[in-house]
């Protein structure tokens, strides 16, 4: 039987989600949680393999058990045994053919930045950060030349392990509330340290450092340092993969009214 | 020179606001900052003395000192020595007639409560929590009892060391945005746990443990036991005093829109 997971956690105390020798990761707590609950060894995948300090509303994982359980108590019964940042969401049972990673058809993520003289308090970790004051309708202009099919390797990380650089953004949103602004982005999928290493770029545009064509300047060098520096990972967040209808698995979690 | 100062924090890692020997609190913390900043010891007051694990959205506290410095340089020193999760936000120079406490003609505070089958988790910390659905008309129908001048001895913590139990709850605010429902209050002045006591009994009338009237012998019995017991401290926000408009001190910081 296999079992798809939804999962809430804050990555700020964590060496992001894949397991380490530390067993300070969010795998490693999850899956010690299924081993107490269960009474056995329990390997999970995940649908996107978060950074360190990188928030998910909505990690999917997987594994297999032959274990006869109410489904319902996959979700209580693990809770129980996790920290109190980490929190299964829902639990469902999925047909053999799903793969929480391979099945996606897309994934999304946050990224939410305080605009504010004064630097992040109450929502240290939370959040990236600019002073100047961000410029809407620039990094507008330059997301959208983000949109549709690229060679992404300006925004690649020297260890990403991707086969291709190429990957589609279906949509880079940006929305604003007050000293707070939202992006979300969603791809088929997305290069180690994409989203952060576009957040730089839209930082250097937003703050008036590139003018926003200077984007596809970016793209055609297909070279890391043509890019700005990476981004602060503490304003991101995980929003989930999404998978085919017929799988029925939810598309969001309570947590996503969290943000502003 | 009397200087006002505005803070936002988080109360999670803190011993509430005053100052004690451990050194662990926001007071303790501002101080010190204040004293290096400056080189000379200052004490402040505040508004309003947080509990441990309650955050602040705008704290205000003044001080006295005869130092010569840019009004905004008391925020950009300030915060250099502050810990990352407190941070001033506003600083300005204020009459000497005018006092944090004294001048305030009203507090304002959130409360912030996750409604979910399932425990918090990237918000841990920062909200309450039910896992029962919440009955929003009957909660409108016992606040709405609460509003105007009272008796709220059934309300106050044993260590109170309010002169009166007599206070003037002018609104409580109940919005809600998906899972998390938010709960804001005004009043001429609080007591110890007072928030804390009232959104114990609303969640017994809200889970339909108790009718909305039911507030009304709460009110009427003058003792402690009368109410429900002091809910978490972990989704309360000191959104900060009002003053007069003379003093010119702004009425909030962009950590407000934080909260859902």
């Amino acid at each position: 039987m296999r079992i798809a997971l939804g999962i809430s956690y804050s990555g700020s105390a964590y060496q992001g989600w894949q397991s380490q020798l530390s067993g300070n990761t969010v795998q490693d707590k999850l899956e010690l949680a299924l081993a107490r609950f269960s009474t056995g060894p329990i390997r999970v995948n995940c649908a996107g393999r978060t950074d360190a300090g990188v928030h998910a509303l909505m990690q999917v994982a997987h594994f297999d058990t032959s274990l006869q359980r109410d489904i319902a108590s996959w979700v209580r019964g693990t809770n129980s045994f996790l920290p109190h940042d980490i929190a299964v969401q829902w639990a469902r049972e999925v047909p053999d053919d799903f793969h929480c990673r391979g099945s996606a058809t897309s994934r999304r993520y946050a990224y939410v930045v305080l605009e504010s003289p004064v630097r992040p308090s109450i929502e240290r970790g939370r959040v990236g950060w600019v002073f100047r004051p961000l410029n809407g309708p620039a990094m507008q202009e330059a997301a959208a030349l983000l949109i549709g099919e690229h060679d992404f390797s300006s925004f690649r990380a020297a260890q990403c392990q991707a086969k291709s650089p190429i990957k589609t953004i279906s949509r880079i949103d940006i929305s604003q509330r007050a000293g707070y602004w939202r992006f979300e982005f969603e791809a088929n999928a997305f290069l180690h340290h994409m989203i952060r290493n576009i957040m730089g770029c839209l930082m250097a545009v937003g703050q008036g450092a590139q003018a926003p064509d200077w984007i596809n300047q970016v793209l055609a060098a297909k070279r890391r340092d043509a890019a700005a520096p990476t981004f602060s990972p503490d304003g991101l967040y995980f929003l989930g993969p999404r998978y085919e209808d017929r799988y029925g698995l939810p598309e969001r979690t309570a947590a996503y009214d969290w943000l502003p």
